[in-house]
């Protein structure tokens, strides 16, 4: 049981609802702090985390109501610009994780963010998914949708959903 | 990160419903299997691991077709061999932690195991429930329903359900 190849976990993060880019959202910092202290613990050699951030594209195609989009290539900069406020929310996690001295990888996917997590698994196959979750009651949920739910009843693999601690869940409880 | 409090893993364990008594089920000892593997991993002092087995109470309470139940004693020495059983079935899980170094806990409940184990996790307050899962489709689990689902909706701390590995399955699914 010593040795042999780390316990590879994917954690979905994604930036905070309420100070956006590059902060993380309430859950993930939740999510990510459980892993490091119920199950890394001490042993930074035996585990590899892998980080996933999925984008939700705009419907309309625009994610800056304060900018004008006139040519092709004001909407590549815009591209541009997303995959640079997702790297600097990764940021966050990878520096983390060299500090404490455990292996990582991290990426950025656009679409829908439950399928995209589950198809993320398929194709990269962790031994162990971790999302944070609002802990919605089920009320909120109808009109929000829980990525937590999906990934438990679809992904390929097992799931832990870690919800966020009563005394950070904010004062609407929509917001993360 | 090192050192401190070990993380309380919680595991819910039942027998087989092929082997009976003192057998695990196929789903309880892949669920244990895969904390081993990949959550302790040679990391033996930072779990504790808690085994919770929840025994139901026959309905008409005979649990032996081939016995007679005539009087008062009949029925506590029924109750008393239940016990028995499942202390044997418990052993499996302990022995197999003293081989490896890793502290735990066993005990038995009687109920109906999604509501046991919620109400144990209540009381013992683990840092994370694991459940074994016969991983059946939407038409099976009408009709047995699933333990795992349960707890992952109702029990007050983070949940893994750990499917069973398709070449563990037995001809008919609803087996363990």
């Amino acid at each position: 049981m010593a040795g042999g190849e780390p316990t590879r976990i994917m954690i979905g993060v994604n930036e905070s609802t309420i100070k956006g880019y590059p902060h993380p959202s309430i859950s993930s910092r939740g999510a990510f702090d459980w892993i490091l202290q119920k199950i890394v613990r001490s042993n930074t050699s035996g585990f590899k985390l892998l980080f996933l951030h999925v984008q939700v594209p705009d419907e309309d195609g625009f994610n800056d109501m304060d900018s004008m989009y006139a040519s092709p290539e004001d909407f590549k900069n815009m591209t541009h610009r997303d995959r640079i406020r997702g790297i600097h929310l990764l940021e966050y996690f990878v520096n983390r994780c060299h500090e404490i001295g455990v292996a990582c990888e991290a990426w950025i996917k656009k679409g829908d963010p439950k399928e995209v997590i589950c198809h993320e698994v398929k194709r990269v196959q962790p031994d162990l998914l971790v999302v944070g979750s609002r802990g919605l009651g089920p009320f909120q949920r109808v009109f929000v949708g829980t990525v937590s739910e999906f990934c438990q009843k679809h992904a390929e693999c097992p799931v832990i959903s870690i919800k966020r601690r009563a005394d950070e869940t904010p004062q609407d409880p929509v917001d993360d």
